[in-house]
């Protein structure tokens, strides 16, 4: 009688570093997906023992000898199952990204993940090496054959292909592979084309939750060996997905399967957001927030993205008028702030500005009104912000957005003041995009319309606007996609028919930012070249374009 | 006949990005090492063509293009010369990173690096490939076979053992090897082997000049085939090295070569630290300097090295007195300054303080005073330094130590506002030692003794000492030590017999503060472990040791 396999994947959140709390959840886990399942295999994600990445505490010894012993004991807990754990496992003075085979209280067999990426957010070899004698890793459950490939080991044909001719029907893949757009339909059609290739059965797991400047998406799948793929699992979320294998056909029906997360662009950028807020929060000691709230959308969109992600209790606006707010941003900010049922309070800065006006006055004198007065009134709110997190706990978030970042129009030791930076990888055009799909989903704006309507400023300065000293968003977006997550030179840019004067001041603007971007909070990677561990620039650098 | 080769090494420094400017500096230099010297060959050293490390740049196109161009212009202009030129290669969608051999007008041979460094403050691997085909290099020069190896191949055995066994008697060795403590006696230990293991002879040049976070120190030298090392280069400095090689012995007789330099340990710390901050502020359009003097020992000593990097005409200290500053800080800092003969100004913080106090009063209300009114001292100090800066130009350093950083005890957007961060990378207790051997050299004290010899203090409230809230710093410092750059774990920290609670403290103290280190400015590397890009840890991270 041809078997079915019940497999059940664990779409959960590993903490880095949490390698104590890790090994007991993944040995309740299993005894969960044994008992409550009844699954013949259970898979965790990639590295979950050490989460990922864990980057330099690979570097410790004690780290790698405390995860060793973490996998012995998980391997205890292996009976009347099969379990599949992904750990950085060191032999000797090398250390390989493996997944251990775990069955009858042992470690039966260990694969060592082949290809290491080492490109984009990836810098696997700085840790990992590959194991010269390394091959596939194949191993019988139920008379079925099963075999293992890490992640990146998918995106290449041998590993996979290796693994089919060392007899696996099915193959299981642990993956930490990180949000960004498009990614879901680009890693189906990879799917899609390996098992064309191989002919075997894929169950694509990968891990969920927000580490620091990724946020993993889950949104796993299984994919059956005559090529249909299963629609992916809820992203963003934690969950078992149980599937029956059906050894004889290599078809996967589901047993347990959520499938009905909105798929949308918007939809995905912004729960990858929340999920980013949520958990930056939660692996750092923080349940409260506090928001800066100008009355201008970026800070609009950060207030709406921290109540989704820890409630409105959660969370305080601050609203920070000056001489030169405009009576309809303070009405504006209490609009939003009663709309979403968010405590506000309201701390004027005209008090430290003119202190620091005062102070600075006989240096000062003379000398013209110039950005030094409009960057003191952003720091004066840093300062409070600060302050407020220092006196009552609390993180706080910071607004700033991709086109800011890019250009440097965003007050360093001001605005850009604090731990997570929510929208740090979204262009203003998108900000405003995303705003008003927020808006249209579930009841009443969050958003206040006139916010997302009114012409952004910084209101630094009398009737100051962003378009002052800017090109129009779509045309600096559109000129910034193609230079900094594009890579297009100055001259490709401008033969796309953009103003060349324009296109110079603004590349030069990327340019001399960095050091800004360099001392930024980090913030949820969404595009496809985010700055920050994605983009790798040097501060002191003479290349023009 | 046996020949003599005469071989110029061209110890300069090569601007990151400069393609265009580096390429000018090149053609000129291969001219001098002809005409002037009369060389055979001269060197140039690792990617002097791009500037090491480029890093990002290398993922545009157009800038591995312009390197390209510039090779081949370069080689035109390598006539009555062999020149061997570091590049970035693209070859298809791959990358090399190469050392060119060019001779009567054209590229003659191509060195590809073979062992790509990951690890520390390297990250080649991102970039680079190694060629599989690739293998040695060697070419005739009057009549003696010459090889070439790139850097990291020394320290493996087998690209000089191929080299040496394709022919090669003597070998060139560009390099961009950044300095750290001990590096050279490291460094001559394994030309001394290399020479002893192949017989051949080495001309081992590195590049010169400060780089954001590296400072790459020359001190090139050769080492004769007899295992004989020439003293190495004076450190730090842009020159000529010019030496006849007898291929008959095998032995270099130096023709222009600088050894005088103070080749101590506190020496070679101070001299890197000059040259970061002097490249620091070339590189980025910077020839003033602004410093935050407030009496202690770590402003004391920036403000020297500042002298030191750029003069005094293009320093200003700034002293900002508050309500808990002593009278002694105030007199401390104004002779330091009268003594260095550097431009002091006052700017009392008391005005934006209580600008401060008063904004947030309503909110504070009946809440203990707490560190949240010393930040706001401190933020109100960076804001100050920050619009002395907007207003009249120039560049902030900030005054942070290693310890300071470790620990967290050092305000973020406070005095951790500025571009570059001159003793980041030492620990407070060779910030005293440093501080203290400066005072020995060079004439008068530069640092009063007075300001070594005070108990540290943030005088940020009555009576404040470091020690109050830290060990002392021989304790914390020692124990940072081992934590940080030796990696040791608690247990072995507290079983080397320092204090268990003082551990637990100061671990979990160096944990919970990695956010505000990543949002640091950078400065130059001086230890074996360098907070920043050689010392990558996750910001969320539960691992407790």
């Amino acid at each position: 009688m041809p078997a079915t396999l019940r497999i059940a994947m664990a779409q959960f959140d590993y903490p880095v570093g949490d390698v104590a709390g890790n090994t007991r959840r993944i040995i309740e886990q299993i005894a969960i997906a044994r008992d409550e399942y009844g699954a013949d295999v259970v898979l965790f994600p990639e590295l979950a023992l050490s989460g990922y990445p864990p980057e330099d505490l690979l570097m410790r010894p004690s780290f790698l000898a405390d995860c060793h012993r973490a996998l012995a004991q998980v391997a205890q807990a292996a009976t009347g199952i099969v379990a599949v754990v992904g750990w950085p496992e060191s032999a000797g003075s090398v250390l390989y990204n493996a997944a251990s085979v775990l069955r009858d209280g042992r470690i039966e067999a260990t694969y060592r993940k082949r290809e290491l990426p080492n490109y984009n957010v990836f810098d696997e070899r700085r840790y990992f090496h590959v194991d010269p004698d390394g091959g596939s890793c194949v191993f019988e459950v139920k008379g079925v054959p099963v075999g293992v490939v890490i992640c990146e080991d998918l995106w290449f044909a041998e590993p996979l292909a290796d693994t089919a001719r060392a007899g696996a029907q099915l193959v299981l893949v642990p993956n930490a592979s990180p949000f960004e757009h498009g990614k879901h339909a680009q890693r189906d059609a990879l799917l899609a084309q390996r098992v064309a290739e191989t002919g075997v059965a894929l169950a694509y797991l990968n891990v969920v939750g927000g580490q620091d400047a990724l946020v993993f998406d889950g949104a796993s799948v299984v994919a059956s060996g005559n090529g249909e793929i299963s629609p992916a699992a809820v992203a963003f979320a934690e969950q078992w997905l149980v599937a029956d294998y059906d050894a004889a056909s290599r078809v996967f029906s589901p047993v347990l399967w959520r499938d009905e997360g909105d798929e949308s662009r918007d939809g995905l950028a912004w729960r990858a957001v929340v999920r980013g807020i949520a958990d930056y929060c939660g692996k750092n000691g923080f349940s409260k927030v506090w928001v800066g709230l100008s009355g201008g959308i970026d800070s609009a969109m950060v207030l709406a993205l921290a109540v989704d992600a820890l409630g409105a209790d959660n969370v305080t606006a601050v609203r920070m008028p000056s001489r030169y707010t405009a009576g309809l941003s303070n009405s504006l900010a209490e609009e939003q702030c009663r709309a979403l049922g968010v405590r506000m309070e309201t701390v004027a800065i005209e008090a430290p500005f003119k202190g620091y006006l005062e102070a600075l006055g006989p240096l000062f004198e003379g000398h013209p009104v110039d950005t030094t007065e409009e960057n003191l009134q952003s720091r004066a709110r840093g300062a409070i912000m600060m302050a407020l997190s220092n006196k009552f706990g609390g993180l706080l978030l910071t607004t700033g957005n991709k086109s800011e970042y890019a250009v440097g129009y965003a007050t360093i030791y001001g605005d850009m003041c604090g731990g997570y930076a929510p929208i740090k990888d979204l262009y203003k055009t998108e900000v405003f995009a995303l705003s008003r799909w927020r808006n249209t989903v579930g009841g009443a704006p969050v958003i206040p319309p006139a916010v997302i309507d009114r012409p952004p400023s910084a209101e630094l300065r009398e009737n100051q606007l962003d378009q002052d000293s800017l090109p129009p968003y779509d045309v600096l977006d559109a000129i910034l996609l193609r230079y900094v997550d594009l890579e297009q030179s100055r001259e490709e840019i401008i033969a796309a028919g953009f103003d060349a004067d324009t296109v110079h001041r603004m590349l030069r603007l990327v340019r001399v930012n960095e050091w800004k971007r360099q001392q930024a909070a980090p913030g949820p990677k969404v595009s496809l070249r985010a700055f920050g561990r994605e983009r790798r620039y040097p501060i002191s650098n003479r290349y023009p374009a």
